[in-house]
């Protein structure tokens, strides 16, 4: 099975286990909704992709991996759309959660899917609960205070924002959970597995700052121009538009050169790369990252 | 230690640690707004003396399942009253989290403490990883979708409500974890103790009806009257006030009945009479408990 596929099953088989038996049906509906259709499962993608390179010894443990960080990073978008945080009407061109249900529903979805991320990797504990119980903690870690994207978020209410922390937290966050989950899963030590998720993440963001600044509505399925209108900081803004891609490529370098030695270290470079391509914005996507 | 204290103890350990390093001050401050000072910590003091009946054989996990499961209350308390559900301005006396800090704030305090939940369980892992699986598990089922208190929420933006399961979610569902989640953690087998979990549940819930339906707003320390005014289902409402007195002793004979055999076990029932008392309207107080 392909990894896009192990991702899409396990997601399937966590909320159909959560709208089962007698459920409140507008909740059922909602847990779906969120998640599906997905974007591209970036996180999940890296995570399986690690595992792989890492000798996939677990393959159950790693979807299971996969299936939480995605249900968790849709926790965090359901929760972000909400008119306390970026009142978003749009998301993956569809009405966002709150719109398309109500406030209390999106605010439930989030937390449900919350708990079924944790709920989804205690039920894969079985043959090796102790790998179990270090992923949950790593998934934890980058989602919750002081770390991860509920600490990115968090942020954005301070009068003095720690700009370092606050990227950190709210997007390498969970790419960091993602390489160290991946190698976990496929029984290696996390630790060196964060540095390539902190790079990941650092490039994730500037190519958002990017595609905010240059790209319209219909492109991102979302609105555009939301850094500018909420003031928060940006690449773009901090370094113009050539900067931020010069930083971009510097990145994605670096990135590669931090991938431990492990089996498949050279599939796992093609792999940020053909990533890096995917997420950079349309003028970005025929410029060759250094090393390719 | 006594239970009380273990509970603070844990508590209060897993919140440091959510507010170490470089934290966003105002999320850091309100998590421990959150859940200082605590209300009865009914729910773990109820999974400790479980866990302390069948022998407390770890007492460390069981801390963490106490701690894991107040964590997950108080995020429920935080969420339930955003103005988008109850918009209640107090709880336990004081201003709610939205309303001493914003409703961003109270949001991220919500997810940040269920995220803390499972981490505090995670890291009590250590030699007994496979109950620490189990005890997640549990929990998360207790919370999220289609049986814990999120669906319990769910059931309240249904047109047609099932009401057994309503309030099976809505209020026995953290009652039978801290049942449940006491045994597991004292090396023993979850089921026996749900039926425990259910009644003491529904004990509450009446109790609970009989409060807000009987009490002032200071002797409450939050808004009275809201099953009225949200015209949510009560014992009240559907038995009057003797039918649902007589309803509420009826449930605790049952409660104490349903006790496995265990060491501990006149001292649970102990137990479940004195907790009883305590979050019983003031004029059930003197009244005996059949069986006692």
């Amino acid at each position: 099975m392909d990894i896009k596929t192990r991702i899409e099953t396990a997601v399937a088989a966590a909320i159909v286990r959560g709208q089962s038996g007698v459920a409140p049906q507008r909740l059922a509906g909602a847990l779906d909704y969120a998640v599906n259709p997905g974007g591209a499962r970036i996180r999940p993608v890296i995570l399986l992709s690690v595992a792989k390179a890492c000798g996939d010894r677990n393959p159950a443990l790693a979807d299971a991996a996969g299936a939480a960080l995605e249900l968790l990073h849709c926790a965090s978008l359901v929760h972000d759309d909400l008119p306390c945080f970026d009142d978003a009407d749009l998301r993956r061109g569809k009405p966002s959660v709150h719109r398309a249900t109500s406030e209390s529903i999106a605010v439930l979805t989030g937390d449900s899917l919350i708990i079924m991320a944790f709920e989804t990797l205690a039920r894969a504990a079985g043959s090796d609960p102790a790998r179990a119980a270090t992923l949950i903690g790593l998934l934890a870690q980058r989602s919750g205070m002081p770390d991860g994207i509920c600490a990115g978020q968090g942020w954005e209410s301070e009068a003095k924002i720690d700009l370092s922390a606050y990227h950190r937290a709210k997007t390498a966050a969970l790419f960091m959970a993602a390489t160290t989950m991946g190698a976990v899963a496929a029984g290696q030590d996390p630790e060196p597995w964060e540095e390539l998720g902190l790079r990941i993440g650092e490039a994730f963001q500037v190519a958002d700052d990017l595609r905010d600044a240059l790209c319209g509505e219909s492109e991102l399925g979302k609105p555009a121009g939301q850094d500018d209108l909420h003031g928060r900081p940006s690449a773009v803004t901090q370094l113009g538009v050539d900067g931020a891609k010069a930083r971009l490529k510097d990145i994605l370098s670096g990135a590669i050169a931090s991938i431990p030695s492990c089996p498949g270290e050279a599939a796992l470079a093609h792999l940020v790369q053909a990533q890096a391509r995917q997420f950079a914005p349309l003028d970005m996507s025929a410029s060759r990252v250094p090393g390719e």
